[in-house]
């Protein structure tokens, strides 16, 4: 069986696997992601570096082609990274200098795109046609396929879900904008709201409190998802209030394109019900045309933290290899 | 060269045309929409009116099939219109209905859909392929083009733009919810704001008042639209609420769909560079990632009115006579 390499670039791993016809991951390398301050090519290095340890591991069938999922806009051609926030790369010529120094063809995209694919192909939108993914990271990414192809607009920037605007007026973006949806369902927005509440001594918050050991900057999103998980009240409460923030966006984008299935990805997702339960309480009470239509169903990723590397793969796999 | 027929079954008025492979009507009958307190086969009756009025007049090659656009809830299959406000429909099997009564292969879409088609094929629209199109009638209608197709959602109601949020706890809509955009940018809320600014009696509105003969409520979106035309300032300053509005919205059409062109049709468009020009403003200054990406255009639709009625008879041509 053929095999291809993925190569998951995000802000603090460049995580590479090689990835058979089936979408199973059968070897494994990963290092740190390169501080922004370095060269482009220090970058292009580290890539290189896990795709050298994969091949001088992998003992199947040599990889025929590679898959690069990175953070950040990518052109509409998929030859270039315009912008990666976490990078130094601007307007990176990506795929031809990475097909250049590892002799293969490769297929570039947003980290966003190459999950939905991932998910798509192999994972919890398989089937399903139409489908928004929403990854919950820091921030909101997310993904679009429409009849079964990645949509990905005409500068290749469509999925930019958390910069639409959800209160007018509202919390100032990194974007320069206000009110952008990922100010209120992210993990940054937990853990702010968690934040504040332990700051503000709320009683409330003794027990987030405890396990960020009294320090409100010490508290991470993790954290308040395990406590929900122990049954903490109010970390059940900060979730349900980032659920319900997803559903309000969900019901904007299921108004606008109608598709039949919400994939919730990211680390936020691992919250699992205690997020999406909100969502589908919240996309019912406010979706357009309630009662005249079938609901969208909202549903946790399974692929997790793998679908960008598996997706990348499959990418480069459908791109260079075709249906083997 | 072949011909099909179009129908637009608007709130008022029923219009058909016979339809060459070029978009040029060639023919035109057309009635006034039926109450929607009559049961369905009156409006059944009406479209063959207008059909057999269109056969009759007709002295070129005879139409090979009908292409019907709909304002309202289309299936997925386009067989079946699920639910239209100004007509008793209800679950409609519209597509086999007429094809029985006409003897020619049907095709139904969304009036929005249709009129998307027309200005993608022969329009403002014409030589691109991912473009959002956005109907400024009463409330806010529209349709996605992405790769040159049509994406009409998992269950055809994609599109429905008009009912995504841009206030929390906004003006209430007659879908039920709050804030919706069409309350914000619409003729509904262009008359809405004049007729409150009449009704104040403010000497900014004198103009609209005379125009309106002191009725507050006889005043209508085509009268503040040639006000602005005159060069009444009070008018033009609505309009412009209007267009800036209408940029809100499309900036988060813009995160989330990144289309190179946006299609403003429908009777409201009619008011031209005084609504869209606040819009571009608007979107220049809103646009997530404005300075690092292209700012999509915005333009009006060209085909005005006539759009429902050619995109049905291009849409019935494409599916049922192939590309001659």
């Amino acid at each position: 069986m053929s095999t291809t390499i993925g190569i998951d670039i995000g802000g603090t791993k460049v995580s590479g696997g090689v990835v058979d016809a089936r979408g199973r991951i059968l070897e494994r390398a990963r290092r740190d992601t390169p501080d922004r301050s370095r060269e482009p090519a220090v970058v292009e290095e580290t890539i290189m570096a896990v795709i050298d340890e994969l091949l001088a591991r992998h003992e199947g069938v040599e990889p025929e082609a590679v898959g690069i999922g990175a953070a950040g806009f990518v052109s509409a051609d998929r030859g270039t990274v315009v912008f990666a926030p976490h990078l130094s790369w601007r307007n990176e010529p990506l795929r031809d200098r990475m097909s250049e120094r590892t002799g293969r063809p490769v297929t570039v995209d947003n980290d966003a795109n190459a999950a939905l694919w991932a998910e798509y192909r192999y994972g919890a939108a398989h089937g399903h046609a139409e489908v928004v993914m929403i990854t919950l990271g820091t921030g909101i990414g997310g993904a679009l396929l429409v009849a079964g192809h990645l949509a990905r607009g005409r500068y290749g920037l469509a999925g930019e879900y958390g910069h639409m605007q959800v209160v007018r007026g509202g919390l100032r973006c990194e974007c320069g904008n206000k009110g952008c949806w990922e100010q209120y369902s992210s993990g940054n927005a937990l853990v702010r709201e968690a934040r504040s509440m332990v700051a503000a001594q709320s009683p409330l918050a003794s027990e987030l409190a405890t396990r960020a050991k009294g320090d409100p900057a010490a508290l991470t999103g993790p954290m308040i998802t395990e406590a929900a998980r122990d049954g903490d009240r109010t970390a059940r409460e900060l979730l349900a209030e980032v659920g319900d923030w997803l559903g309000r966006g969900i019901a904007n984008l299921a108004a606008a394109l109608d598709p039949e299935l919400f994939v919730i990805g990211g680390g936020v997702s691992a919250a699992g019900e205690l997020l999406l339960e909100p969502a589908r309480e919240r996309l019912a009470k406010q979706l357009t045309g309630r009662g005249y239509r079938p609901v969208a169903r909202i549903v946790g990723a399974r692929l997790g933290p793998d679908a960008g590397l598996i997706g990348a793969a499959d990418l480069a796999r459908v791109e260079h290899l075709g249906p083997r």
